[in-house]
């Protein structure tokens, strides 16, 4: 059987993961790396190209993986690829990927691709979840947590502040939320009773704990009214113990079945690597990318308009028969 | 919008079950409920039929709910039904699921019906979780917890002791190794690890506590090699505190992310109804058939064909801009 074959476009965290990600799955394999780089200074094993010779392999590659950022790649690139590949992109600016479905979707179909749009977790499976749960349990509440991970928003707001050197800022899901949750008790959920924000702080010199601790507490919109720990820390605790990218969470709902009987439905993530896990989310819909081409479905797509099935290597018979 | 029309086909505690869901849902709306037995002595406000008459009500049903047991009815009204309606059931003996799609498939589609087999939560939603952990992460380890929830086939084992009046027994799951799993440790998983007993026994008159509880923790297959607490009550409070149905799970899977980095993918379920939410699953799944058959995608269908956004009663273009 011939394998799929796979391109990467951007080669920072997300396309490595993919790289990385391609060697643990049988039926795909990486083909192109492509890059605004020069090719000779990529670290892969894998053939690299230059972005201005992608038109020259248009053959050679089945499904592409945008792996650019959502602020400034793919909102240019998504509509371009759309005409000469079929691809997977992590759009994840949840305000605008309505429109940008819209934009893909005559593109795609006119040039007879598949565009799948916004994998990934958040969106991506958590959307799934979230639409799922309130399929099944029209009458409830749904609550997301997130974290245990990086907040790079926040960590970087931290690093604006004088005398700070460095800083991580880890989002924390409130655990007891959580378990009054999945006890069936009502909750008082908001965003910051329901997360807890620890910062991890490297001082320039001459800076003031405290000073810097009461700055960081009172930041509006990032930390005001969240319960906030900071712990003050060397540059090379921090290089050593918090330069990972982990994060996750917890997509849930509480949902009345009648008889004042309740259900609660819950998914959850703990990623001790954020940009590996989305990788291998999108390589999971490559897959389905491939095949919906090959069924000559074409057009936009997006992960509530993909059969599970279509994600898997195996065989539909023997999934029936070991998974069901 | 005319509303999908629902029959129900067997008026047990998953039938009444459907009958409670579709007071929740706008887009639905039960026409018919079928029985064995006297439909004067059905307690519903839906219109009643006998089994015998369900010919006649053909063109009034678009989708047929199958409410029977896996062990007698379904595979007997599964492939009969498939020749005249859609239907939906929750045929749960997963050795043979395999073999009962195969039966159906070509009926349905000589038909041209629709039948969704095997909806629920197992199988049903922890299968496709379990698919899409693997995809995913295909290197890894898949663990399944049940409960806590009430198991009918320990409850009846215990029951049939000399000397025990009534019992119920709920399996627990082991919250510490599901804990450990979500902290990427490697785990002892086996089905005794990761589940504790609970039972609740009502002794009949002169039987001896000491006896029936050795009984009970040495019992093979059932009790053997579980951590299992016994605990004595009077008939008054087994009918007042545990006659309900509770059950649940987690499906998880530990992934294997590249360079020593983890992912853990959990999909958990807590019920306060079983019969109540295999139920409402089976609702949303009803929709998607009636979907599928608008569009004469014939055919046997398991949960793992069915994109999500059919589930819902939401219009994809909105489901974009709202859920992704």
């Amino acid at each position: 059987m011939s394998k799929i074959k796979i391109g990467i476009l951007g080669y920072g965290n997300l396309g490595k993961g993919v790289e990385i990600g391609l060697k643990k799955v049988e039926d795909m394999e990486l083909v192109a790396v492509i890059s605004r780089r020069d090719p000779e200074t990529l670290d892969t094993e894998a053939p690299a190209y230059r972005i201005e010779d992608l038109e020259n392999i248009q053959d050679e590659i089945d499904v592409l993986i945008l792996c650019g950022s959502s602020d400034t790649d793919i909102p240019v690139q998504g509509p371009k690829m759309a005409r000469f590949f079929n691809t997977v992109d992590s759009f994840d600016t949840h305000d605008t990927i309505g429109d940008y479905f819209d934009e893909i979707d005559p593109i795609s179909k006119e040039n007879q691709r598949v565009a799948l749009i916004a994998s990934g977790w958040d969106p991506g499976l958590f959307s799934i979840n979230r639409m799922v749960a309130e399929s099944i349990l029209p009458e409830g509440e749904s609550y997301t947590f997130w974290g245990k991970g990086i907040s790079q928003g926040h960590s970087a707001a931290v690093r604006q502040l004088d005398g700070v050197q460095d800083a991580a800022q880890y989002t924390i899901p409130n655990e007891d939320l959580i378990a009054s949750i999945n006890e069936f008790n009502e909750v008082d959920y908001t965003k910051e009773s329901a997360h807890i924000r620890e910062v991890y702080v490297v001082l320039e010199e001459g800076a003031v704990e405290e000073e810097i601790e009461e700055a960081i507490k009172t930041m509006p919109d990032y930390f005001e009214g969240y319960e906030t720990n900071v712990s003050f820390i060397s540059q090379e605790e921090k290089d050593k113990n918090h330069s990972g990218m982990p994060h996750g969470g917890h997509v849930m709902r509480q949902g009345d079945l009648g008889g004042s009987e309740q259900a609660v439905y819950e998914f959850s993530l703990a990623l001790e690597s954020n940009p590996k896990f989305t990788a291998a989310v999108n390589i999971a819909y490559a897959r389905a990318v491939y095949r919906l081409a090959q069924e000559e479905n074409y057009g936009a797509k997006t992960v509530l308009d993909i059969p599970p099935a279509y994600l898997s290597s195996e065989d539909p018979d023997d999934l029936r028969r070991t998974i069901l």
